[in-house]
């Protein structure tokens, strides 16, 4: 499946949780990853979030669709961070 | 069609883009909105917002789904804006 993820989290954990997302999503902009992952993966990326983030005060949203979903994306301004091939 | 935008904007230019997406999408965390749009609103939203941004500076993502094609959301940790329906 193809995700996006966005965080809203403290400062405190926005290095932590960005390195975690790293080693399995795109980087895309100042918050967001997305990337194709497996239903297995799909799970570890979600329980790696909760292990990070204070549940009472961070927010992350993730967008999911089915495979082979690519969602359309356009950039207006800046691409803050080319989109680098870490999967 | 249905549309996701995740701006990362300088701080000088957040309440002014927040403001003008307000008028059009729903408010799903701090610097993400969505909403169904009409083609032309949607060239109405993009307008405003190259209006609003530094071009050299701002960065804003747009998502771009079919009609009826609303992506499965989840949210770990707080739901910091549950969405009201603006539209």
């Amino acid at each position: 499946m193809y995700v996006i993820i966005v965080y809203d989290v403290n400062v405190a954990r926005v290095n932590k949780i960005k390195s975690f997302l790293r080693k399995h999503l795109n980087w895309v902009q100042n918050s967001v990853f997305e990337g194709e992952v497996t239903k297995a993966e799909f799970e570890r990326i979600k329980d790696g979030i909760l292990r990070i983030i204070d549940e009472d005060e961070d927010s992350v949203i993730i967008y999911r669709f089915p495979l082979d979903f690519v969602p359309k994306r356009e950039i207006l301004g800046i691409e803050k961070n080319p989109i680098d091939d870490i999967i």
